[in-house]
């Protein structure tokens, strides 16, 4: 039973589900509701998709995440980020606007959820660790940007396209001649508008007397008033007659039943875009809903995440949707208005079906360029380069990879962007391993204490020479300490006893313990004795299983005290130990 | 003048080149030339190119070597596996015996020739680590039995190809109908032969009361032998004539002037294979290199190795060679014969220059059979399982990286096997390090020092957890630390503080420093102290760069002892450390 509930947390919360509860889960799910029936149609112009895949995307998905997920204010559907990359990933498998280009979008969405479900069940939920922290913001702002410059056509009312940022300035400049003067105004108004709802409004109402929580909810609706205005002036003017581009018709009804394409081709050529967007979703996506449950002193279970996250892929390529994700601005939204339960979600997805079902002829005059506005008003507070500076003040090699991932991002695109942040801060890592730290250590005065001899005022005996190895011994700096202690002995004569202080080797493998008999082979032939101080536990167990320890010419000592109180040999530097 | 000779080694020993030297160098190079003779042929039939390429690939690149490389003994020239990798990578640009074939394997040993001299400048030798030993020792023996395979044709005197394990299998099945017995008597003669000569017939010269030198110069001349009397039996029994297949026609002359094809296409396919080709032949020559040196306690450049490389590479494109490195075999023969200096690489180029001149004629009616057994036997002895079982005992990891490599190599073929290896050995060691050690600790009583809890007796305080976080903290494992507190301290409730010992912790990142932060506030908000302790120079000089040493609700020690002297409450504790 404990085992079932693990795996569907809603048997959790569901048996103390109460009336207060469901009331405040009912509040929470209308004010989500009316911020979503907009942003939801606009994300789907996002990708590429006709609007009503976004609202579809928001029913099935939730439903599905209500039933398997962890985080209780975590609200599940199309996001911005996400959006960007089925953009970028089907735009290459199909023409925007076909019926191929729909299918591949749920076939993202299914090999996205597979590969999200698999990882949960195999309890691979730290792989997402690879994605550093500056990696992640340099990609969410450099995506930003790219989304504002995707969405500008739909403002000027021209035809452009393009996945990188010169991309995108070149068709536009290509496509100048065709701005559209009527759409220009609509979506500056509109623009200027919601930028306004967004800083403005919230401390105007508040001047004016209203309660924080109308205006909350006067705020939320900001964009649906934006709809409504532009949607009503472009029919009573005849608008759409004069170049206004119009949503048009949006199909009437429930979520339909779609299937995937499964073509191994297909499959083929979106399993690498499927695997990055599942990894990003769910960086984003867990990382929402642990800054949310740490207000309330919750748990996220990262495991128990991807599995709720690909149920609700899955879901979403079976009812005409495409990939989602937990979304900041939805799910902060869903935890202010006070959202006590996953069965906040279910209300919602309830809340849009209905909008589907009945309010979506009310959309057919709506302007695009309302939605771009939508959009552009949503990522700019997305972009922060603030990283940057913090980056280069503390560590030059995080430093790298934030402005690396930002350009290659704008200027490449997102899946060369964010595969280049992983790789280079990988690759900065191992760099920075290959030559590790080894500080030559005395004996602090009147302490146990061994520390670097350049730091700190210590002592030392001419023949002893002790090292502390600042890094764990593997094939990527095997070699290193080999030449090193080479150097080092044949620039010290008097010399009769090394030893490596293993405080900071947290492992050695194969190819160290190469290196570590050629260098004991070296010294034994020179003379010298080769010891090793403060060797781990994990290590030593290592070490047992080898003839390194039977042919070592010097002893194992417990601590770096020990080994200096045996081997160091003049009288004065014994006192000061004393 | 010192600058100058760190890019000539040659000004350093041509100064001091005497008679003596002269003459060791001269015998030296006398017994390799007649080893490399029937060898250079033969790799050349191993790399699919006519017989004489592997000749002129002896000349310019051992010249060239002598000037600029830093070892005393190495031999380049066509070695094994870079033959195969040679075979390979043209293979899927060009079809074998057509001109186009000949001069991507030039553009192949230009490029490899350019990256290397261009590692060299930039001073990257050091990238060469990311193979490590096991996946190296994985990669030759795969590699070993992967030549062998492809030499049966040879052997067996039909046409078969394929560049992986199952291809050759398969290839030569379906070709088995064509056998040639002659050939195969003349293939399986020879290679016993050969065997007989590498592992019976110095210990019967020795008995025979021959001396040392005498019993090597005619061990080495076996494979000259086996191509003497092998020609012979073909030319007066007219064997060729009875589906034989001979080297036939080899051209008479010098090395000829030759120009890579450097179209963008071309470049395009051959950049990977020629990077992968020069780290491994770096790789190979470096250690060889090493291993002689070390017998005479001289030193290796690392770095200058990559530009005598570099040079040698762009020798062979313009002298009608293919990508050379520094080979094992030839090395030790080299050496052993008493080789001094580089001159007596140049004296075997002369010698080869000679043959190239001269001798071609003679080896009209040379059975191809004969170089393949000579290929066979020489490559047999590369092949040794036994890293498998080293590993297995050692360290899983390393293990599956050699498996990994071998299968791979084997049944995918030479280019993904090693990069698998490279990539395997890369993430294996991610995911150690994603999940570190951390030991509780208590003080070892009577001494300053502090051991794991599990594993020695030692006294610990119910109000202090002492934590040894044995991993440098970066933005793969950042969140693990934060999980672990936060479990431990909700464990406990009598926990006041938390002394994080960092002797261990070589790095922290910009992601662990945000999971610190994190960490200081959730101890904070539980009305727990957060201490560190033994933070190395390097980790302190950074953090003093943030606000998080002003943000620690606790203080940074200097040791553990300290941090525990001021913080264990408990008197009896207090006791058992003083």
């Amino acid at each position: 039973m404990h085992h079932l509930r693990g795996y569907f947390p809603i048997l959790n919360w569901g048996r103390t589900y109460d009336r207060n509860a469901f009331s405040n889960d009912m509040i929470a799910a209308v004010i989500v509701t009316i911020m979503l029936i907009p942003q939801s149609l606009a994300y789907a112009l996002l990708a590429g998709l006709p609007p009503e895949a976004g609202i579809y995307a928001s029913i099935a998905p939730i439903i599905l995440y209500a039933i398997f997920g962890t985080s209780r204010a975590l609200a599940v559907g199309p996001v911005a980020v996400v959006s960007l990359l089925t953009a970028s990933a089907v735009g290459q498998v199909a023409e925007q606007g076909t019926a191929g280009y729909a299918v591949a979008a749920l076939t993202l969405a299914f090999l996205s959820g597979g590969f999200l479900l698999l990882l949960g069940i195999l309890r691979l939920g730290f792989l997402a660790n690879f994605l550093s922290h500056p990696v992640i913001a340099g990609f969410i702002t450099a995506s930003g940007i790219l989304i504002a410059f995707s969405q500008l056509k739909h403002l000027l009312g021209v035809s452009a396209h393009g996945h990188t940022l010169p991309q995108l300035l070149t068709s536009l400049g290509e496509h100048l001649g065709e701005i559209n003067i009527i759409t220009v105004i609509i979506g500056g108004l509109a623009t200027a508008f919601l930028f306004w709802v967004r800083k403005g409004l919230k401390p105007m109402l508040r001047r004016l007397g209203a309660s924080p929580t109308l205006a909350d909810v006067l705020t939320k609706a900001g964009p649906v008033a934006a709809v409504a205005v532009t949607t009503l002036s472009v029919w009573l003017f005849g608008l759409d007659d004069r170049g206004v581009k119009i949503v048009g018709d949006v199909p009437q009804g429930l979520p339909p039943f779609t299937l995937p394409g499964l073509s191994p081709d297909l499959i083929g050529q979106l399993m690498m875009p499927a695997i990055l967007i599942s990894i990003i979703g769910f960086v984003e996506s867990v990382s929402v809903a642990q800054t949310l449950a740490a207000k309330k002193r919750q748990k996220i279970d990262p495991d128990q995440e991807l599995i709720g996250l690909g149920a609700a892929n899955l879901g979403a390529a079976f009812t005409g949707g495409y990939p989602v994700t937990g979304g900041f601005a939805r799910s902060v939204v869903n935890y202010d208005a006070g959202a006590e339960t996953p069965a906040a979600g279910a209300f919602t997805a309830i809340g849009l079906a209905i909008a589907a079902v009945a309010l979506t002829p009310l959309v057919y005059y709506l302007p695009t360029a309302t939605l771009a506005a939508t959009i552009v008003v949503a990522v700019l507070s997305l972009v922060d380069f603030s990283i940057l500076k913090k980056t280069w003040g503390y560590s030059k090699a995080d430093f790298i990879a934030v402005a690396a991932t930002i350009l290659l991002t704008l200027g490449l695109g997102v899946e060369v962007g964010v595969a280049s942040g992983v790789g280079i801060s990988v690759l900065l890592h191992l760099y920075k391993t290959s030559r590790p730290h080894v500080a030559e250590i005395g004996l602090v005065p009147g302490t146990q204490h061994f520390r670097n001899i350049n730091r700190h005022k210590v002592a030392t005996d001419p023949t002893v020479l002790s090292l502390r190895v600042d890094e764990s011994l593997y094939f990527v700096n095997a070699r290193f300490l080999e030449d090193l202690i080479q150097s080092r002995v044949s620039d010290g004569c008097a010399i009769k006893h090394v030893i490596l202080m293993f405080s900071a080797v947290n492992e050695v493998d194969f190819s160290a313990l190469e290196s570590l008999e050629s260098i004991n082979h070296r010294l034994t032939d020179l003379g010298i004795g080769l010891h090793l101080s403060e060797v781990k536990g994990p290590v030593m167990d290592r070490l047992y299983q080898t003839h390194f320890l039977r042919d070592l010419n010097g002893d194992v000592f417990l601590s770096q005290y020990d080994a200096w109180k045996a081997l160091a040999k003049s009288a004065e530097m014994k006192n000061a130990a004393e």
